[in-house]
């Protein structure tokens, strides 16, 4: 949130009468990586319906980690929210789809094509040759993620952070088997296991990007900027490095509330001390705050985390992050709603606001 | 064959002792289309490994029915022979790949994608995902053909008859269901079963088209010269309307020999009668060996094809032609040889000419 409307932020008061005129949707924009995003916004997806709350969702997803697979554009981030919302994901996995099998993967290796660390199954494919064809056709990624979208309904706007390409790699602080000192990001997380410690990422390509069309609106418009909890490093940085991003968040009049990926000292998923490692940060819920330090308002951790001594900005609130199911992401998603309200809605007194009004509405 | 060097052939003397010194392999050459063509030479394989005689054998296959899905670059003649060839073809249908399942194909349908009247089996993706994969990386249809056999040894040298793009349209005699009047082969020959009638084919870009490396050598060199039985309109066409491949096989010192595809006034497989009503040829073994009277020296048609009063040239022979499996293949590949070898070898004397030796080396 822009600091200088944080200062006299609108709060809007709160024990009032919940409305029951229909009410516009509260706009949540919400930057994501994969897995631990994809929960997340399920959880608020299931927190909206179970409420009745309308929410109107644009998911800018990381597309830094995206690659090319025996010709076939992947873009794991996209997909696996995209897959989750959709009803279509691999659950106890958290990514690819569900009742997989691997007939084209094993073919490609009988080509001597393909690559054994990264085998994608035949629904997945499927997913891959359309986004390929699409792209090979001349349509942007932005289109064809709208296009693939189509057939899941995810629930939600979901657009790439840019249409250009961005590619995270990993400079290494050491060399991988075969001698590489620098390899793309999914061969260091995937292959490597993040094993081979990192000492520099490299976003090739991202002082070029621009973001996707809607991007910038959906940061301008948002009632509510959520920051699910994903990798800070190798997800939200590489989004909010796409020049212009990180300032439009930090001029943004919403609230901007994010939730920890970190708990006890350790990451909830993935392998996130790595990246920490590599750029200095301690694996600590405030420390990976202090990440977004320019633009966080609100900061959810777990209890374990609780600050003795609790910073004035970001505000931080402690409760049970672990989403051990749709409805533990769903509570979560919920305080960071609640968290959101109470941080400031939008510019405007409430009776213009109808986020105001969804925000009365959203018991506490 | 060389009209003016058929007239003096240096017909080999026949009965002569088999020789049990290294023979060099005697050189074939076949155009070929699909399934009949693929089973024809599985069975000159065959025949050739029972009777120890060492061929080398070039397959110059037909690429104007290759289509694109999805993005994804299909080579159906190609493929055919290479699946049969390598032992991976589904045998009962005669095309794509044995233990097929089809989770791709369901995919590609729930996005909308794909059609529905060309159906790709999962362990036929894989391999247009591999060409499709070469082919962006700027190989050439011919390399890339040569990158898909190092997998399945077909054991012959497979070279596709141009690496130009030539495609076979259908100019209907009426209008599909939804109006279109001309149509790629495929969608003929598999959606509509041709059962609407066809007026003509176009073949696209073959004005253009240059034989592709290596063909015209493998009509040079070869020993023999061999058409399958593969449609002559649409499959044996589109090769020898190559510019310079029809001039290349006329002119060649082998003996050309061929096989009816039609047996008893009907197609064997396929509907080569509708093709055939096209261009106002009857569907009869003796008028198809007329499309190719400038350059025919041996036609094999079925016992109940005899003709009557056989014509001096092209020398027929009758006998079963109907593939029952690849013994009855193999009988029919070996009669091929046999009449070819009749005909007269390549120029020069026999100490001269492997081939006369493979050829006296093979009983009658």
């Amino acid at each position: 949130m822009d600091v200088a409307r944080a200062e006299h932020p609108h709060t809007l008061p709160t024990g009032s009468p919940s409305l029951t005129v229909p009410i516009q949707p509260l706009r949540v924009t919400a930057l994501a990586g994969g897995v631990g995003a994809a929960r997340f916004l399920r959880g608020l997806l299931l927190h909206a319906r179970e409420r009745g709350l309308p929410l109107d969702v644009t998911v800018v997803g990381n597309t830094a980690d995206d690659l090319t697979i025996s010709g076939l554009r992947v873009c794991p981030d996209l997909d696996t929210v995209m897959y989750t919302l959709g009803g279509g994901v691999e659950e106890r996995q958290g990514w690819g789809r569900t009742e997989e099998t691997f007939t084209v993967a094993e073919e490609l290796r009988a080509y001597g094509r393909g690559r054994d660390w990264f085998t994608l199954g035949d629904r997945d494919v499927a997913t891959h040759v359309v986004r390929t064809a699409l792209l090979a056709e001349g349509r942007t990624p932005t289109q064809v993620t709208a296009a693939l979208c189509e057939r899941w309904q995810p629930g939600v706007r979901l657009l790439p952070m840019s249409d250009d390409p961005v590619e995270t790699h990993v400079v290494l602080d050491g060399t991988t088997g075969d001698g590489a000192t620098v390899v793309h990001f999914q061969e260091w997380w995937v292959r490597l296991r993040a094993a081979v410690p990192a000492r520099e990422f490299l976003l090739t390509g991202i002082e070029r990007a621009r973001p996707a069309p809607g991007v910038l609106d959906a940061v301008h418009g948002a009632d509510v900027i959520l920051l699910p909890p994903s990798n800070p490093v190798v997800s939200i940085g590489p989004i909010l490095a796409v020049p212009g991003l990180r300032d439009a968040v930090r001029a943004a009049s919403a609230p901007v509330v994010g939730v920890s990926p970190v708990i006890g000292g350790a990451p909830v998923r993935g392998m996130a001390d790595a990246c920490l490692a590599a750029i200095g940060v301690e694996t600590d819920a405030m420390a990976v705050a202090g990440l977004y330090a320019d633009l966080l308002d609100g900061w959810l951790v777990d209890l374990v985390d609780a600050p003795g001594t609790p910073p004035d900005r970001p505000v931080v609130r402690a409760l049970p992050l672990l989403m051990t199911d749709p409805g533990a992401a769903a509570a979560i998603a919920g305080a960071a709603l609640d968290l959101a309200a109470t941080l400031g809605g939008p510019t405007g007194d409430a009776t213009d606001s109808p986020t105001g009004a969804a925000l009365l509405g959203e018991p506490r």
